[in-house]
């Protein structure tokens, strides 16, 4: 039996290596190279060409080589085995390191002390608010929303939660569904979008998001600071939130097209900041060890973790 | 008696209508216009001029309107009554915003992304260290020390503390005096200075303290972070260790010359984020409560509370 990597935009001889690592006596075959389709058990997969998996009969599991598995949802003709997730406990702390400073970057006006320099300018108007004035509203109350919430409210920000389905999480104050996402917004100075990509989150981040956002707070208009999935913004709405002020500043990480194009405004928009999708990544290594970990978990006969629920997408 | 405010560089009559509207009974006159010198029980100085405090013979106490009180230790001529500090607990959450952010901007390579942003470049080597394997090492243990070094550590850092007597803090590497300088900056990648001024410190950032920076760290070279006091740094030692690259970076809050003058390299040096002397500033409002409750406790007959010692001047 073999394991197949299966990965664009990567260098695949790299996890190869890795992977032989750690699991010494599996062969490991790459796609594009000549292979036995009928030994292939397992999958390592990160956005491989849709369709590409269809025809190995002895699949046994197919494995995201990151967090999300939208990558794979995507393929309509994904073989129907069992899909697993990394759990990469470093990758929580990774995305709130991320979240945490560009929250700061936001309370301490980063920006505009970068201007100020690059002006030569020593101005201060002495009337910076302290982080417990400024709301922060989190989305998605996973694992990596509530690593994030709990380092947020240590640094001393207001914060709230909001999630798909209700969560109580003690002395936060959470907000849930359809229903709850108004008052949420209401309250929300700096928006964290940590949401997965599903149907249903496809293009959350529009005009309308925005515009529930409070106008009331500290900083001078909303922040958005979205290191979940670029599917679930909709760049043109935030590029005209920010020409009309409905927005005051946007953090990326994540875009519609990846990586995003050279001819994007967003590359050049003075309120935004880009970061090329590294808010969180595990080193991989570490990847390469929790899937072989999973790989030999299946060999002795004990259950799959991390498991994916494929009617939730996630 | 009256109150006297003494100060440079802020806007005096905003002050006294905070103090009017905590000490309602208190006459509050200001140096440069008449006022009855023998009146004058207390005085709240921001580096009011040398000498300016010299014969008011029933002065009882000197405020500080800030933390440091190096501004008064350094007039020769200041009456020998009781100098009390601002200990204000939102400074201290003010602070650790600060180190934090310029902690994580170093970690995640923050200069880096805004530069590859301006080329519209999209590029990462997928080798960013996790907080874990950076270690940040925090001069000074005081209120303001502790709860950085607190906070840095939720977020991930390997940090350990050099204070100038020996201090025990659980779990933490603690390195004191001058015999334990070398060790402590030895293990040092970032180093976050938050020491007070006094004629012992002047200058303790030269370039011998940072050739004693760890080599062998994760980020490239050492980073540097002082939001202590202009006169702990040696500007020139700065910026010849960032031209030989003995030092990564800098962020620098506070400068040898505030306002920092318009001809210093620092202003423009790729490596160097300047902010103007804000990294942890009070509330106005804050203050002036902070300082009236002192007056009111003497005017009571309780003790004055943080009280300067002259002998250690801090």
């Amino acid at each position: 039996m073999s394991l197949l990597l299966a990965m664009t935009g990567w260098h695949v001889e790299d996890w190869r290596a890795r992977f032989k690592a750690e699991l010494p006596d599996m062969p490991v075959v790459i796609l594009g190279e000549a292979f036995d389709r009928r030994a292939v058990h397992y999958v390592a997969s990160w956005k491989h060409p849709p369709g590409s998996l269809a025809g190995l009969p002895n699949l046994a599991a197919i494995f995201s080589l990151g967090a999300g598995v939208d990558h794979l949802m995507s393929d309509d003709r994904l073989p129907d085995v069992a899909i697993a997730r990394v759990v990469d406990p470093d990758l929580t702390t990774r995305m709130s390191e991320y979240v945490v400073l560009h929250c700061l970057m936001a309370l301490r006006q980063q920006r505009r002390y970068d201007a100020q320099q690059r002006a030569a300018s020593w101005e201060d108007d002495r009337n910076q608010p302290a982080a417990r004035s400024v709301r922060v509203g989190v989305m998605g109350l996973g694992e990596l929303g509530l690593d994030a919430v709990r380092k947020l409210r240590i640094i001393g920000f207001d914060v709230a939660g909001w999630s798909r389905s209700p969560k109580a999480v003690e002395g936060l104050a959470t907000f849930a569904g359809t229903d709850g996402m108004a008052a949420f917004l209401a309250r929300t100075d700096i928006l964290v979008c940590l949401l997965p990509l599903t149907p249903d989150t496809r293009g959350v981040i529009d005009a309308t998001l925005i515009a529930g956002l409070a106008r009331d707070g500290r900083l001078g208009g909303p922040f958005l600071i979205n290191a979940g999935r670029g599917g679930l913004q909709v760049e043109a709405d935030i590029l005209a939130a920010l020409e009309a002020g409905a927005l005051r500043a946007a953090t990326l990480d994540v875009f519609e097209t990846e990586p995003l194009p050279a001819e994007s405004p967003l590359w050049s928009h003075p309120a935004v900041t880009v970061t090329p999708h590294n808010a969180a990544m595990s080193e991989p290594e570490a990847v390469a060890s929790l899937i072989a970990a999973q790989i030999r978990r299946l060999e002795a006969g004990e259950p799959l973790e991390h498991v994916v629920e494929r009617g939730r997408g996630y």
